[in-house]
């Protein structure tokens, strides 16, 4: 099930075969996952969250391929995106995600999620300590 | 504002001074934040999430402790808890994370809130090749 | 699977009846949507939710129908519901709703989702101009 | 800051002046907290908003007022509602939540919070055993 | 589909095993649902999640079992857990709560999510009558 | 407070100066708002911000610009975010956005917020006839 449903032959469209070439490319793989199919629908869209996926996780960087991934992982969780979870836990396995490293992954995913309630639940007022803008 | 008050002298209660101690000395600093001093109205509580705070981010692990807190600070945006966003991208800091690698985890959590939304609005259906129990 | 189980004659409930001829009346279609039928474990539940759902989307008013789906679809998507980011989608096309309409909606989500992170991240102090109680 | 501004004198509109009534009326108090004086800029969704509250929070039911506003805080808490998980709390504490139930509800709300995060991290397939609809 | 592969015979880790024969001492049932078959991947995190779960949820306290569950419930319910609203929806059903409870508890929640959205929107300021830390 | 420190001047950086200044011209008001001030920690993260909401905000498109403002308060407020609430309703209300129109927006905001808990809650299925790609 799917709230758009992807045209049949997607790259008739040249704009839309330019992003999946591209895709393909810089993945060096010839697949080509779901989102991008169901994106294809506008190309203008296609064209934008491709070049902005690229630009932040596939250009080399201040942080390294795999702890972007976990990043990527840790809010797709928080956002509940079932779809992203999948594949950016995907992603970082091919990226050498082990075991012990999504063990540890998910352990700081789930305590923050519990601090998270517990410091908005107390309404903790901010330290000013924490605050950037004094000094 | 909160909706706890902390004890005027929370360490008259030695449960909570003996977390209070354990936190300076695992963090090799006098300073005890409001959370800490909040959760105390509650020895119990106190005690339970200190303890899994210290095990999960403050023991040597898989993972270093800079991307540990960049994971932290990345589920806290998600959740839009405003004291944890401070109290450890202040962490995060005084850990070393650099301004560039600051704009790089908040690039990375902004396309993942964004990719989050499209992957949800579109109900992609996840691909086979990103299930783990296939094969 | 759900968590609660539709009884078999739903309408043999006269209040549950009343409820989905109204749905089909006001509708102008004979098709009753999963939602109503599970929420009818409970006939003041249900009820009440009709009720609520007829007037505001249902009644002329400020705003025009399809902009009410679009808002509708994108609380839908923000809250990760996938059964309403079906059936509102679905609405907001039998309501005339283009491609490029859905495109550009899923452009502003996404948009949003992402400056919403960036905000939160930042914790911008909100500027004095933006507060309705100045003046 | 809000980004509404409650008129000066809202109780010289009669319908908002009925609603500021009957809230003081139901709760036994003079006070009126902040929500409804914004929420009086328009008079109808005021009057839907506390008819609501009324019948779900302050009519006699199968659930104690206590348990009910426990609930309400954890949803809040989960929604991260700064205001109402103030107003809540404050309901809860003056219906007799003690210290020891505030914080036994914290740590409930911050283990679902954990564990809600591992089953999203993890995908786990819901079990057959929890499906209302099969047998 | 899953992000991670259970072990064919999981419970020849002994540290595995000790945790499902207290789950299923603890509970006086064989059954063992899919969180902990998914947990397993890491005796660590399965040991600390389910010592958790079965201090909080599982020992005598100030809160009755099905309030512990209904509250369970409405947390996992607002951070969209698919797997935890089927779980325990199953555990306060087991626990007694009869449907006419269970839809009281749906009202709560969807009225707690609706007065959750007006107050953000409103971006209401919190009453001083609600501040704990006042006087 | 905030977690990153605006520079005292901001537009002696060349890259931040001409964003602020197509900020200025684009929207014909001397005003820049303290979003922009804080992104320009970092100027590649402030020009791909800025030039995405320009894009899809600022550009003429198939939906009108108080539609568009209107469908970023929604997403704003169930994500939480209270800058971007405040930022969007004072952008909606210089569209022409009037008392009756804010009213109804917020009604259908709470709704879909009450509705996405309760399909949630229900775990309903979707309809067979919210799928997009059968046919």
């Amino acid at each position: 099930m799917a709230t758009t449903r992807p045209a049949a032959d997607p790259e008739s469209n040249p704009r839309v075969k330019a992003v999946f070439d591209d895709i393909r490319a810089t993945r060096k793989s010839d697949f080509v996952n779901n989102l991008w199919r169901h994106l294809a629908f506008d190309a203008a869209l296609l064209e934008r969250t491709w070049a902005e996926v690229k630009e932040v996780m596939a250009k080399p960087s201040a942080l390294d391929p795999l702890t972007k991934e976990m990043v990527y992982i840790a809010v797709s969780v928080a956002n509940a995106c079932s779809y992203c979870v999948h594949s950016h836990t995907a992603a970082a396995r091919a990226k050498g995600m082990t075991a012990t490293q999504h063990a540890e992954l998910l352990a700081i995913v789930a305590l923050a999620g519990k601090t998270n309630q517990l410091a908005t639940a107390l309404q903790v007022p901010v330290d000013d300590a924490f605050d950037a803008m004094r000094g």
